[in-house]
């Protein structure tokens, strides 16, 4: 073994990938001249060395027009673990293409939850092609995972666990694992249960090899175990791997019989959509997945684009009342925009902070009012801030005292308003069960804009500034 | 064991928890009143069944006037886990109030990254302090880490492994591992190395447990090996966990030594931190976490209003050039703003998307002019509804229709310029090696505030519309 093998170069030298993990262009470029010159034997001896995640990200990165051409000529190399890593709408445009025997013979050395990640999005119909091609067991396992709900702790688990009664030793443990060929060969921890088969406690793998095989392993488990219920929501079941830094866990029925496993691997895509989706869909961006058909992009966006253009038009209406006073000094109109622009901000800042804070449970009903008063508390702050800083440079540009007091006020206001939108938009939809990241920005756009316009121009209109 | 003790409830029934593992509010409130009371040991009664992750939780939540009294009541609760579980200002705040002495006791049982998260933030001086409180080897283990960059691999990993010689068998790794009490307790891995200690295979734990004794540990082992840099960025060793479905890693010097190991936990919480903080960003909301100072936050997001209030400055003097214009037809007043607000929106989803899928490494060099055309046609299609929608509308409700084909125009053209703004600010930026959630909404929204207002005004006077 020399030395040069492991100098600080980043791992996984020569297969493309450039210092962030990313497929290199000229790679992508390679493999794709090769494919179009016909010589899909050379494709696949590069694409060969790499792991399947990369093996998935290449199908995805290339243009859709070439990625059948290029599936078709790796198709060996596209196992089941290259599907469980591909974006979703890659993986459907790709399974359509095969027959169900296909599929099936794909899924037949994935774990359920793999397994039940690629059939799930499935037409109907599909499914049970893909089901009747299957040996019993793992269609049995497949067809129970697809009882549960979308999006369920059933739907992520794998049924292949390690579970032990609580009377054997740490020997009869090590001696059953290593005599049994039909055991998962991939786990953390193993639990042990009772007759029943509900779990009574958890123990790390790392305890088990630390101990004297004599121990008897109710002796070794950790009884406080964090169970998972089959039908808790994703997201649930991620803040909770999260929150006590779970490898994996035990999920139960509504008996409280054991099920099923979550390992920590299936939930950090779960933990990384979660938090990631949040600024997508307070812009409205929906799914925002760059691989989603333009035709889905266009409609989720559309009608989001429509929803704001009618807040807009509510804006209007306010400007439309003022129509004498912008008459009388058309400057107000060159100067509103930035009330409503810079409340705007203000409202997006405390909306998001507030989103995230519900999303990762640091906001409860618990603190929720002392989270009110803080953003109170800030907004006057930052709204003072701003309209001294505007009042000043207007009221000096202008040479008119008055209108910066104007301008300066309504901009307090607004950011005010602003402030105490954006955390309670949000509490309110929250408290009505609905997701405050899906629809805050509309109401809070809405009035912030509204309001700084009334605001601004109501402002002028009974100071005497103009008239 | 009864079966209603595994009823479907959620796991620690009675400690004080609701559905989604959130403090209820009564729990909080009856912990105060006993802290408030005087009553320290009822207190600490009620805190103690908790987990140590809620445990910090709940002197996250109380308000911040009584989190000293709390954390003095239930102060031998409060051990390093639960140091290690908490948010990092809170933790700030608590550790200012304890003697160097009693921080080194506190990180004394902790494996070197969570004593590092701990020490890290202090001041120098503190930092010195507790350091020589330490005993030479936690001394020496966590000067090493702080000797790392900041938010680098060097300090997010724990020296505490298990790295065995090639030659071993798997009976002496069990021998090896049940005779030394000095060992670490919970790992997922061990690592096999060379005589220069540099890794050349991992070996699940797992796999251990299910060989006979006598097979060689090298025939055991993965050769593949997913190796972290100990300068790399947490933000890319979180990518890396995250595409390669990793549970432990690890780490090697610049000669490709091994110093230590990363272990999914500690990663899972930074994954969710990087992929939640864009839309945090986006906004220019800062850190944007509900338990940093009001003065922190108030810098924080003054500095981007004011930044903001720049750009609508320069809107605002391109609206200045139209005085005319508008004077002549003050409706474009009230029109102007859905331009922009509209275009705004339009930019903001892209934005989302961009910034997104260059975090995901969805967007990378090898696929960005797709990723362009992509946008540019959803843009074309999005402006092109929105502009029928308002051109019809304004055209038929002014009985204007020159009006009409002006605003839809301008709305056209204001929604495309913005999807391309969306897509090519964040990939400048880059390009430049910014980060583009940082910057990226302030130079989106001048470019769709002053194109708005632009176009539109530019068109409605050139239009013969007015005049």
């Amino acid at each position: 073994m020399s030395e040069t093998e492991f100098s600080a170069a980043p791992p996984l030298p020569d297969t493309g990938l450039d210092e962030d993990d990313r497929l290199k262009p000229e790679f992508v470029r390679a493999v794709l001249d090769l494919v179009e010159a016909g010589d899909e034997a050379g494709a696949r001896e590069k694409v060969e060395p790499l792991h399947p995640a990369d093996i998935a990200d290449l199908i995805e990165i290339v243009p859709a027009e070439q990625r059948r051409a290029l599936a078709s000529a790796i198709a060996e190399l596209i196992d089941g673990d290259v599907f469980a890593e591909m974006n979703d709408w890659v993986r459907d445009e790709l399974i359509d293409a095969l027959t169900a025997t296909q599929v099936a013979d794909l899924t037949a050395d994935l774990d359920t939850d793999d397994a039940v990640a690629i059939i799930e999005d499935m037409d109907e119909d599909e499914q049970r092609a893909v089901l009747r091609a299957l040996d019993p067991d793992d269609r049995a396992a497949i067809e129970e995972a697809l009882s549960y709900p979308e999006e369920s702790a059933g739907r992520l688990m794998q049924r292949e666990l390690i579970a032990v009664p609580e009377h054997w030793s740490v020997g009869d443990v090590l001696d059953y694992l290593r005599a049994d060929d039909q055991l998962t060969t991939d786990f953390w921890e193993i639990f042990v249960v009772d007759p029943a088969h509900h779990p009574i406690g958890t123990c790390n793998l790392s305890w088990i090899l630390r101990t004297p095989r004599s121990v008897a392993i109710a002796d070794v488990m950790k009884r406080e175990q964090t169970l998972i219920p089959v039908d808790m929501d994703q997201e649930e079941v991620a803040l909770r791997f999260q929150k006590y830094a779970l490898i994996s866990a035990a999920v139960i029925d509504g008996s409280g019989r054991l099920v099923g496993m979550i390992t920590v691997d299936d939930i950090v895509h779960i933990i990384q959509e979660e938090a990631g989706e949040d600024a997508l869909l307070l812009s409205g961006a929906g799914d925002g997945d760059i691989n989603e058909p333009v035709r889905d992009t266009y409609y989720a966006r559309v009608r989001w684009l429509i929803a704001n253009l009618f807040t807009a038009l509510v804006a209007a209406t306010i400007i439309t009342q003022f129509q004498d006073t912008l008459a009388q000094m058309i400057v107000l109109a060159a100067l509103m925009p930035i009330v409503a622009g810079v409340g705007g901000n203000a409202g997006t800042q405390t909306l998001a902070v507030t989103v995230r804070a519900l999303a990762t449970n640091q906001l409860t009903p618990a603190n929720t009012l002392w989270a009110v008063r803080r953003e109170l508390a800030i907004a006057i702050l930052n709204g003072a801030t701003v309209a001294i800083v505007i009042g000043i440079a207007v009221g000096l540009f202008f040479a008119n005292p008055l209108l910066g007091v104007v301008i300066g006020s309504a901009m307090l206001g607004n950011i005010v308003i602003a402030g105490l939108a954006g955390v309670l938009v949000p509490l309110t939809l929250e408290r009505c069960n609905a997701d405050p990241a899906i629809s805050s920005s509309i109401f809070v756009t809405m009035v912030t804009d509204s309001m700084g316009f009334l605001v601004f121009l109501g402002l002028a209109t009974v100071s005497g500034l103009v008239g």
